[in-house]
């Protein structure tokens, strides 16, 4: 088996394997755990990625990490054109925009609002908390807004982006960020009802 | 004129001028200011970005937010197959992992860092404060280690990962972190040599 996925638990290794799922890719999955106390993964994945992260892939002699970059690898090497639309289709611009925002503008933004209100790292919340939540609360809002005049993040299709996507949105959620956010919840539903996604979440456990 | 890049001052607008110069590209420049106190873009960005974030560039009808993405668009739809290695080149998964990095790991860890220290938003340290500097030297040494056997990111050729990938090179440096790094300073010195480099610098200020 040519692919190896080096999934860590509860991390952002989830979404390789959802992908791998999606596109029916033949794979072996290695499972790292994470210290029950600092939360950080076992040693042993730094033979993978030399900072200890999750996800990292291997195809044959190459090795990938980083979740965006990962995604355009499996979809570049062994997609043959699915879940992403063309370069020249007018789709593609808001695919390849909202594969980025996931990871450097959205989970970016939520992460440290977690850490400044003290949920990640302790410690009382940073002056900075207030304004920063506020700008979790019109990110969220905003996204709502995009998923108000078509079902996915790119258009009428299910893509790699809603993929991506995915995992803020969740995270938005289990910290209460979803109230009243109608489209993006009914997003998670139709990814929820997903086969792929269904299996994955179980093999990701 | 086709292509105008919305530009905020001291952002990471920067590089999205730089890119064009790199290419050759006609553009039209929109310049927006920061408010002085908050550092915030002016409102009037808003009418481009909903987030009123930079840099936003618009290609005739298509309008693109996210460094990542902006790159990815005007390789794709302008490039002409240059800055990128090709798709089926051993370099290609190197520069499309550094090109995902730079943002969804490298600022982001940057960033929170000197949220936590204080230095943006203000307040004492964070308790994770320490941790998250640890973890920041950690990524640096490890990029500096990578630049070892390689002049780029991607390999022996300047690529737009490399472009990417500038920014926080930047910032870390701007923060004293490059202490000891040969590999990451020679990196910016090759940079700082590039002529589209020099005149997209002078452009941004």
């Amino acid at each position: 088996m040519a692919l190896v996925i080096y999934h860590l638990e509860q991390s952002r290794s989830d979404r390789i394997i959802w992908l791998a799922e999606e596109l029916g890719l033949e794979y072996e999955l290695v499972r790292f755990k994470r210290d029950p106390q600092t939360r950080r993964a076992e040693p042993a994945l730094r033979q993978h990625h030399p900072l200890g992260k999750a996800p990292v892939i291997r195809d044959g002699d190459t090795l990938v990490f980083e979740s965006g970059a990962i995604v355009e690898y499996l979809l570049v090497r062994h997609g043959k054109g699915r879940l992403a639309p063309a370069h020249g289709s007018v789709e593609w611009p808001l695919y390849v925009q909202w594969l980025h925002f996931a990871e450097g503008s959205a989970m970016f933004q939520l992460v440290l609002d977690l850490f400044l209100s003290g949920a990640f790292g302790g410690g009382p919340p940073s002056p900075a908390a207030p304004q920063v939540r506020e700008s979790s609360r019109e990110m969220l809002a905003f996204l709502d807004r995009e998923l108000g005049s078509r079902p996915y993040f790119a258009g009428e299709e299910f893509s790699a982006a809603d993929l991506m996507m995915t995992l803020p949105i969740r995270a938005a959620g289990a910290y209460q960020l979803l109230g009243g956010l109608a489209n993006l919840q009914a997003h998670q539903e139709r990814i929820r009802e997903r086969p792929a996604h269904q299996r994955a979440m179980k093999i990701a456990e």
